[in-house]
C-alpha cells in the first residue's frame, strides 16, 4: 500500500499534570471546549501541530503554555495510547506526557485539581494515562529525584521528605532520607538561605541544581 | 485550526528486536527494500495500518510477523519518537517497540544479527531506539523476568543465570539469583523433564508459567 492511500491517524498529546495538596497528589484537569465530550474535565491535549512543533514533546509543552498557563515545567514522556475506538473522531493516536509542579505555579491556571484517589469518570481514555502517570511517579520516587519538582524551591529538607512520603504513601526513615538525597547529590544549598528559628534551629534551604531541572537523578537502590 | 487543516504526521512503528547470541545482546536488523535509506540495514518497522490495526502495537506485531515470520513474542512499547526531520518524508512519529526473542526462533528469519556493541551506522533514529532498548532491557533485568524472554524453553536455572549475566555483563551470585527467581514466581518446573547427567546431578528443567508469558514479574529489590 502506498502512503497516500493510508488511512489519516489522528495525532494528539494528552499530559497527566500532577502535583500535591493537602498532602495527595492531584490531577489537574481542564473542561474541554469543543466536541467531542465538550464541556466534560479532562486531561490537557491537543493536536500535534506538524507545521510548527520540533517533536510531540514539544506539542505538549505548547498546550500546557496556552491552555495552562505554564512555562517548561518538568515533562516525561509516559506512553502513547492509540485505536480505532478510544477517540469518537477516528483512528488515533495520543503520546501521553507526564508534568509534575509545585501547587503554587498553578494558583492562576484554570484547571480544576482532583485528588488521583478520587477521579471523577473521564472522556477518551485518560483514566488509564492517569493510572500509568500515578504507578511512574509512585515507582521513581523510589530511586530518583522525581519528587522535587513537586515542592516549591527553596525548600528545607523536612519539606522534602514530606513530599517523598506523601508520594509514596508512607513515612520514610531520616537518616536514609538524607543518605539518598546525598547520593543523588541533585540538591545545593542557597547560600545564606536558613528558614525559621522559634523554637528550634533554622534549616538551611535548599533549590535543584541546574543539571537536574530537567532530568532526574537516579540512584541504583530504592529508598 | 481545525482538523482537516493541520499537515499529516506519517505514523509508523519500529521494533528493536533483541536477542542474545554468543554471550552478548544481538539486535536483529533488515536490509530496507524501499526509499528512504533502500539497500541499508535497519530496524523492522511500517507504517500503522488504521484499516486493519487494534493499536500501534497491533502494528507492531504484524510488522514482525509479515517481516521476520515471528510469532507473539514478548513485546513491549518503548518510547515514541517524532519530528520534522527523522524522517525525509515529512513530519513523523514512530512509536518503537522492544521485543525479545530466544536465539533459536530466528534460525529462519531474514535478518541480520549485530552484537549491540557493534552497531553500524543505522538510518531514521534507529541507533536512539537501540540505545533505548538496551538501556530498558539491563535496567528491568535488575529487578523482573524480562530476560527470561531471551531464553529457549524448557531450560535449566544455571542455564538462565547465563542468560542474567550475560544481559547485566557480571557475574551473578547464584544464591541471590535462586532467591530472587522464587520471589518472581514466574517459573514452574516442567513435569518430569530433567536436563543431562553425565558426571553431574541431572538438573530439573524450568519454563514461564503462562500468566508471565506477555507480562513481567518485578521484584521490589534488584539482584
Amino acid at each position: 500500500m502506498t502512503e497516500s492511500a493510508l488511512p489519516t491517524v489522528i495525532c494528539t498529546v494528552d499530559v497527566v499534570l500532577l502535583t500535591l495538596q493537602q498532602g495527595a497528589l492531584q490531577v489537574a484537569l481542564l473542561r474541554r471546549e469543543r466536541a467531542p465530550f465538550a464541556g466534560a474535565l479532562a486531561l490537557p491535549g491537543g493536536y500535534i501541530h506538524a507545521q510548527e512543533d520540533a517533536d510531540a514533546q514539544a506539542s505538549a509543552a505548547r498546550v500546557l503554555r496556552d491552555k495552562a498557563g505554564l512555562q517548561s515545567p518538568y515533562l516525561e514522556q509516559l506512553a502513547t495510547f492509540s485505536g480505532p475506538v478510544r477517540d469518537p473522531r477516528g483512528w488515533s493516536l495520543a503520546v501521553a506526557y507526564c508534568a509534575l509542579v509545585p501547587p503554587e505555579v498553578l494558583a492562576q491556571a484554570p484547571l480544576t485539581l482532583v485528588p488521583v484517589a478520587e477521579l471523577p469518570a473521564l472522556p477518551f481514555d485518560h483514566r488509564a494515562m492517569v493510572d500509568a502517570a500515578v504507578a511512574r511517579v509512585r515507582s521513581k520516587s523510589q530511586y530518583s529525584s522525581m519528587p522535587v519538582h513537586l515542592c516549591a524551591e527553596p525548600f528545607t529538607l523536612p519539606q522534602l521528605q514530606a513530599v517523598y512520603e506523601a508520594v509514596l504513601g508512607e513515612p520514610v526513615n531520616k537518616v536514609s532520607f538524607r543518605r539518598k538525597m546525598d547520593e543523588l547529590a541533585m540538591l545545593e544549598p542557597v547560600p545564606g538561605a536558613l528558614q525559621g528559628g522559634g523554637a528550634h534551629r533554622p534549616a538551611q534551604l535548599y533549590r535543584v541544581r541546574p543539571a537536574y531541572r530537567r532530568n532526574l537523578s537516579l540512584s541504583a537502590r530504592g529508598l
